[in-house]
């Protein structure tokens, strides 16, 4: 039987303290866990309501709440019934290994940061990392974003421009997308490398801009007015061309 | 000055119901403002703080309104200190203009919504129809995530079904992303037309399929396990095909 303290517990881990104390997260929804169980993700709790368990009796290893004790440990409006506790994995040493590594820097949008992990599976980029100011991988927002890309795509926090100048180093190609850089769309050649997406308000840091190698602009069509894309959609476009 | 029911009516256009019965929605943030200023729609409110004009002293026509009224206004966290109240355009009759109309199919996120416009902008489309039960276009996250696109890009609510069909009898090229068609990264003629972009659960509904004369598929790569992309991203990378 799940206890009081328990749900209390996994309630907490909505807030980053309590994820980071106690080194858990919270993965919510059928598909979700699917690909979690399928995953080496560590899963310490998983609990459903009969209703789900009525539809879904594959997953009768479940521990059976009531609908008010389901209601007090999810995140969201509506629970949809199966919920996971799982550890939240120690990030070893970064060992990348897809033709391409995307970087994010400083990417604070929840929605953005799952959403890049998603869309970078699709286009086989299975390394990613991050600025330490991106926003937390296990936040219920991203982690719901990502649609499972975040169980199997490899994500290490870093020091991004001490990695940038290492990367440049070795002679990798660095990609920035930035105001003034050859047209995405007119590039003929696309060495391996890494691609970075500047955060949602200030672009690319300017710490940054030294370490980039192939400056890329997404061209703006038809006196658009438009300042900017999206980091996500702009991430999309340019590791869809990358992947051609 | 600003009377205690005015600041009430302001803070109920949070909710849809109160828009569509006032006929009003609200812009916020010195940029939207900007963009809302330059634009067509008829502003029938503009209120500033203090603190906000003393940094922008060129919204001086702004109505001031004390830290708390605007808090009481506002429907964000943080208010930016500077809010309009906007009437909604009538929506005339169909009449577009760009070469590629955009196709939103039940697009349910405030967020997708917004950033399909701001893409569809950014490569030159300038004309949109959504079907009926597409989020509302004025809901405060749909605007905030336009960044003022909503202003410039021309948006019908339709019997979308009925619009494609029409589309369709009259020789126009209907673009669907299913899972089966040609790769979007092969095709050599792209023939003007509407792009198709279905929604976040369902993809392109059933009854609209028939209308599809050029189903796409955006390849995935390297054994993805991914089952889609995110809608505003999967309509950005059509877009961007489309527009080179």
């Amino acid at each position: 039987m799940i206890t009081k303290s328990i749900i209390k517990q996994i309630a907490s881990l909505r807030q980053q303290k309590f994820r980071k104390e106690l080194g858990l997260f919270v993965v919510e929804g059928r598909k979700m866990v699917e690909e979690l169980l399928r995953s080496d993700f560590e899963t310490v709790g998983l609990y459903a309501t009969e209703i789900f368990l009525n539809s879904y009796p594959s997953f009768a290893d479940a521990e059976v709440v009531s609908e008010m004790q389901m209601e007090q440990m999810s995140g969201q409006d509506t629970p949809p019934g199966i919920l996971a506790v799982v550890r939240i994995p120690e990030q070893g040493d970064i060992n990348t290994s897809s033709p391409y590594v995307l970087a994010l820097d400083g990417i604070a949008n929840p929605g953005n940061m799952g959403t890049l992990l998603r869309t970078a599976e699709w286009f086989g980029i299975r390394d990613v990392v991050c600025s330490q100011d991106c926003v937390e991988l296990w936040n219920p927002k991203t982690v719901q974003a990502t649609m499972g890309s975040l169980f199997r795509v490899k994500v290490w926090k870093v020091d991004l421009a001490a990695y940038l100048r290492q990367a440049k180093a070795e002679g990798k190609a660095i990609y920035g997308a930035l105001l003034e850089g050859e047209d995405l769309f007119q590039m003929k050649e696309k060495p391996e490398g890494v691609i970075v997406i500047g955060s949602e308000s200030h672009g690319i840091r300017a710490e940054i801009l030294p370490c980039i190698t192939h400056p890329i602009t997404i061209p703006r069509m038809g006196g658009s007015a438009t300042e900017s894309l999206n980091a996500a959609v702009a991430g999309g476009i340019i590791m869809a061309e990358m992947a051609k």
